[in-house]
Order: C-alpha cells, then sequence, then structure tokens
C-alpha cells in the first residue's frame, strides 16, 4: 500500500448501476491520522467511463433474467473486470495519477441478481450476484481490489443494501452532535447519526415519498414541459388541502418500523393516479396538489423522526442533500415542523450525489483493507457487523 | 487469527470436483517458523461430504451448459456456499476441533465452467467460475475464507491450472536437492524442484500417458475383470515389442514444450484402439502388449526429464506417487533409464492422493493470507507470479 502525503491514502471507488449506463470511478483522499479511527475524506476527482453499447445490452439481458450458461456469465464476469480496469486506468491517467500512488480500488461492479430477502420460490434465500471480476482489475492496474461487497452482508442476514449510509457516517458523524443526513431524491432517506456513534448504532432507512410525487405532479400540470417544481414556484402559488394531506399522511408505509425501503413501486404513478381520483382532490387546483405533496413529503421526514428516530437520539442538526435541499418551500416547511433541529443544506460540505455511491466503494475499501466491519445493521437488516467484499491482491512486486 | 502451539496453525482446505460428488475437507497443520519463509505442512485429517443428490444434479446441469437466469447461479453460489460450511464444521466437529482454533479456510468452491484458453468462439477470452459464495462460509463458520484460487492466474495470462504443484513445492522443495516429483495417475505429470528454488523455477506439465493405456490394455485382455496390471504380472510374462515402441514414442505430444497437458481426449480409448490396429500390434500377445505399454510410460517420462528438464536444472531424485509407483516393472525401468537418479516411492512422505487437492487450498490459503503469490507459472503458463483467491474475513468478535 503506498502512501503520499504524510498520513493520507488515495483510493478509487468504482460503481455500474442496475440500469448499466456506464462506470463511475471516484478518486478519494482518505487520512487515517493516528492509530484511532479518525475519518476523514474528501472526493479528488469523478469521471464516468459509459460501457461499450453491445456489452450493455449484455449486461440488460442477463439482469432482466435471460437465460444464459455458466460459461456465458463466466466470460461476462471477466469482460467486465477489464472494463473496470480499462474505466480505473483511464480516469487516473486523465488524472495525472499514477496507478502506485493508489492504496487500493474498491469496486461494486456491477449487478446482475439482488434479492435481498427469502421468497415464496424454489430459490427462495437471498442471495446476490456482482460481477466485474476483481482479480482482473488487481492484475491490470497492478492495485490491490476489494469487489463483491453486499454478499457478506446477506451472509450476516442483511438485505445487502443499502451499503452508502457508510458516507454520511464519514462525512457527518460527530463526537459531540447528533445529526441526521437526509437525502431528498425521488424517494427521501435518512441515517441517523447520533453523537458519538459507531456504525453499529447508525440507523438508516427510507421514509417515504421525496421529489417523486411532486415532480409527478409538475409534470402533470405542465404538460412534462417542467419537470421539477424550481424554487417551489408552483407550490407557492397555491394552498394546502388540509383534508388531503391528512388522508395521504394516513399511509401504512410511515408506520413501518425501520429498517425499510421503498421506490417507485409504491410512490410512483399508480400512486399519483390514485392521489388524483380522491375526493379530497378532485377540483383542486395544480397548484394546490403541488403544495400539498410538497408538505406531504416534508411531513412525512418529520414524521419518521418523531416516531423512529428522537424517542432514541438526541437530534441537533439535519444535513439535507438531494434535489429537495433546492426546494425553499420544502426546506422552510422542514425546519419549523423540527423546531429545535438545525436544517442546513449540504451544499459544499457533502459529495455532489451522482459520485456518492463510487465514493462509498473506496471507503468501504478502506475499512475492508483494515479488517473493519462497514455494514449498517439497523439499515440493511443484519443480525451483526460484516466486514464486507473480498480481497484481491494486487501482484506481487512490479506489474 | 488464531494459533495453537507454538509457530504452527491450523488451515482448512476444502474442494469439490468436477463431478460435483462432494466437499473434501482437509485439515492441515503448517508450522511457520521464524520470520523467513519455513515451508512444513501436515495433513491432520481429512474427510468428504456428499452433496445432497438434488443439488448435485443441478450444480451438473449447470456445468454441463444448460441455460439458466442470473438469479439460479446467484441461488446456486449461496446454497453451495452454505454447503461447504456445513462440511467444514461437521468435520471440525468430529474431529473435535473448534472452529476458532482454526486460522483460515481455503476453499476451491465447485466448477461451474473453465476454460483456461483462448477460443474462436464470440466468449473467447479465457475466464472461470467458481461458486461456493466464501462469504458464507466466512459468517457461518467465523473463519477467514479464501475462495475463488483459479481467477487470479488466468488474470494473469495463466490457464488457472494446475494449482497443486504447490503441494509438491511444500513437501519436496529442499534447499540443496533438486527433485521430481511424479504422480502417474491415468496420465503422469512431473513437478520440477531445483535445489533451492522458488514458486517461480517450479516447472510442472504432463508427460504423456501414466497407467492409462496400460489399464486399458489390462481391461481388454481380462475381459474387464482386472482393472490394472497388480504388480505388473501380466507384462512380466510379455516381451516388449521394439518396432512397436518405437512407433508410440514418435508421438508430437513429448515434442510439445512445456507447459502442458493432456487426457483422456489423447490417450483414451481411441488411442488404444489405433494403437491395436497398428501393424507392429497385430500379431502380439496381451503381456507383450501391456509390457510395451508399460515402457511407453517409463520412457516418455525419462524422455521429458531428458528433453525438458536435465538440461535446466540439477535432478537428484525422483519422488513418485500414484497407482503407477505400485508397478515394480515401471519402477525399475524408471530406475534403470534416470540412471543416477534415485527413485524413491512417495509412500509415507506424501500426503494421500485423495486427500491431495483440499490439501493444496489449504496451502494456498495460507500464501494468500500472507500476500505471497502462490500460482507456478512455468506450470499454468501465466505471465507472472500471482496472489491466488479473495479474501472473506470472518465477522468481527463473536459470531
Amino acid at each position: 500500500m503506498s502512501r503520499s502525503r504524510s498520513g493520507s491514502a488515495l483510493v478509487v471507488g468504482m460503481m455500474s448501476g442496475t440500469s448499466a449506463d456506464g462506470i463511475d470511478v471516484a478518486l478519494v483522499r482518505i487520512a487515517s491520522r493516528g492509530t484511532n479511527r479518525a475519518r476523514s475524506a474528501q472526493i479528488e476527482n469523478f469521471a464516468t467511463a459509459p460501457y461499450p453499447a453491445t456489452l450493455r445490452d449484455s449486461i440488460l439481458r442477463v439482469a432482466e433474467g435471460e437465460r444464459v450458461t455458466a460459461g456465458e456469465i463466466s466470460a461476462l464476469n471477466f469482460r467486465i473486470g477489464e472494463e473496470f480496469a480499462r474505466a480505473a486506468l483511464g480516469a487516473l491517467r486523465r488524472w495525472r495519477v499514477r496507478p502506485k500512488r493508489v492504496s487500493a480500488i474498491g469496486s461494486h461492479g456491477q449487478t446482475i441478481f439482488h434479492q435481498g430477502y427469502a421468497q415464496g420460490s424454489r430459490f427462495s434465500a437471498p442471495s446476490t450476484l456482482q460481477i466485474g471480476e476483481p482479480a482482473v482489475i488487481a492484475a491490470r492496474t497492478g492495485i490491490t481490489t476489494i469487489g463483491d461487497f453486499r454478499s457478506a452482508d446477506i451472509a450476516a442476514g442483511g438485505q445487502g443494501a443499502p451499503l452508502v449510509p457508510i458516507v454520511d457516517f464519514w462525512l457527518y458523524g460527530n463526537p459531540r452532535v447528533g445529526r441526521v443526513a437526509l437525502n431528498i431524491g425521488g424517494i427521501a432517506n435518512l441515517t441517523v447519526l447520533p453523537a458519538d456513534c459507531s456504525l453499529r448504532d447508525v440507523i438508516a432507512f427510507d421514509t417515504g415519498p421525496g421529489n417523486m410525487v411532486i415532480d409527478a405532479l409538475v409534470r402533470r400540470a405542465t404538460n412534462g414541459i417542467q419537470k421539477f417544481d424550481r424554487n417551489a414556484r408552483i407550490a407557492t402559488r397555491g394552498q394546502m388541502i388540509p383534508a388531503l394531506l391528512v388522508r395521504l399522511l394516513r399511509d401504512e408505509y410511515f408506520l413501518m418500523p425501520p429498517p425499510k425501503t421503498t421506490g417507485r413501486e409504491r410512490y410512483g404513478e399508480a400512486y399519483v393516479k390514485n392521489l388524483l381520483a380522491l375526493p379530497e382532490a378532485r377540483r383542486a387546483s395544480d397548484s394546490d396538489l403541488i403544495r400539498t405533496a410538497t408538505l406531504l413529503t416534508a411531513l412525512s421526514i418529520v414524521d419518521a423522526m418523531n416516531r423512529w428516530v428522537r424517542p432514541k437520539a438526541k437530534i441537533s442538526e439535519m444535513i439535507v442533500s438531494g434535489g429537495g435541499a433546492r426546494n425553499p418551500l420544502l426546506m422552510a416547511q422542514l425546519a419549523a415542523a423540527l423546531g429545535d433541529i438545525r436544517v442546513i443544506d449540504s451544499a459544499e460540505l457533502g459529495v455532489p450525489s451522482d459520485a456518492k455511491e463510487a465514493f462509498a466503494f473506496a471507503l468501504l475499501a478502506w475499512e475492508t483493507m483494515h479488517r473493519r466491519p462497514s455494514n449498517v445493521p439497523r439499515a440493511t437488516g443484519a443480525r451483526r457487523p460484516a466486514i464486507l467484499g473480498k480481497i484481491c491482491y494486487a501482484p506481487p512486486g512490479k506489474i
């Protein structure tokens, strides 16, 4: 492991999402001061390398359940490993960072199957399959590579996801201040970081809709011309509809205890269609509906805080990231309803949201290199902490 | 890593072969004296845990190229991981060894695809796919598990096989004496261990037929009643046929430089059928043919020694294992033709041949834990040494 500058190391994190658009590469500087577990990491660079179109097609077909031979999966695993290696080497070359200066690569790989919970079918047990052979990445780059982070959490009884809460833990965990990191994307999720917490104490879960319902109503109101309510201009023209809000807040998801996750299957087009058909919504204006949906997001977050977070941990600050942090009405509603919790826009503090996952896998690799657990049991549902990933050492000596 | 007795550690090696009969479990004691790389390992126990029949069927179907979904491969990977964990825990319980006394597990896993060399098809690049999730083995046993040893050698340009030469290196490598370890199974292979060699200096390759041709002729001569020429009783009644022997020794395989491997596809039934159809073989008695085949094995080994080994290394001893070591005529022929090289029966020195692979994966795991390469480039064809396998750390603390 090479280290440049005293006490800091460079680690590369790599990720390709389920849409298989390409490989995200993040260069992360991790400072490890002294012997104790000081946490400091910052992103130095970020790039995305698209997959060749034919490879992307192969990935998507396999991920969608097309039947293939073991030989085809094997070949795809090695082929994607070569792509990840090329992406890493290409990015490092552009950034003028010699590979030997990089201490480790954390590669999420490409998910071609993930089932975090047991199902009633024949192949019923939870399992996950990430491909993109890390031994190939290690051989081509000469950098020790850690891959396949989800299996160990599943083996520990977890769902293998989410693994990203470690980023909030590193960025915002504080010895004296209890914090919540809130990300408002399509879905809103929060990571609870009690003062002086360990990963074992961290809670993370999806609170419910983030921008998803608001955005759908905006698209509908503007015939698709606007994708979101910029600066809450539409919502601020409307009035909240109390009966509708009360009805929407009576949502069984909000009552489920964490860990829990949700998505488009619950708050997507069907949800909005049902919402519009409610008697309470029928004669409302678009701006009234959008204002009500904005308050639904804010109050469902506040509800989650009051129900699941505040009884367990003293929280003084909420750090908000994601598109929702750009919505001034939503931010004001949150601040008003949370009372003594300071609501802060992550702005420069955080990591750009498109780089967050690649950043996370650099941190996870670092933890594993140091033989430390990095799953968040109260986020994934794992029965215990687990050291995630598989270490493939770089070849000895020169490559 | 726990160690019992001063300077020695217990490591478990596990293997399931391509026939998927079951999981071999070897308990190996490794002595690591001082700081330098002292090599001493012995097998303490060995067991085999059969697969459940339905699981074996699934494995064989997938390995034979049946088309399945990524989800089925993923489930099978986790399921086989559970079986390997069960096999390890069951064996340790019977042997009264507490898992916490075991420093590491080396698990070969179950091969469902292996292609060590490039082919002309669409999925043409070499790749390999071993399943039996090591993260599951680590989670269930609480023992750090290293799995998937073949990928790193393939990533280094090798064929990913054979990996077993490390056993000969550990057992027979000697600072002062140059040795050859010869195994005469169906095929004969040898591992060349120059005095004071490192793994990088080791050469290993198949010399050609071992017992395969002899046994086929014996079965034919006895209508299948005898499977092999016990104590060379049949061969010693016959006479060698010089013209036939000369013809058989003019075999292009013997002229190919190592690394090289061969098998039943070259020296199986078709070879014997062709042999019997040769004019030189036509009026020969069964015992003449079997004597000639025995000398073919002996002289093809001697030819390999003279052609590929002796020009490069001074060899004083040949240690012979496998069924062929029980053939006194073959051993005598070898000794006579090799002149000043002492031919020694491995007898008690070695590892029982059914335990050799599981034993090997314990040694490979140990090397990887210590970040040392363990492939034999001149056996696999790799361009360079590689640290084999992927390390999955046991969960921290108790399980």
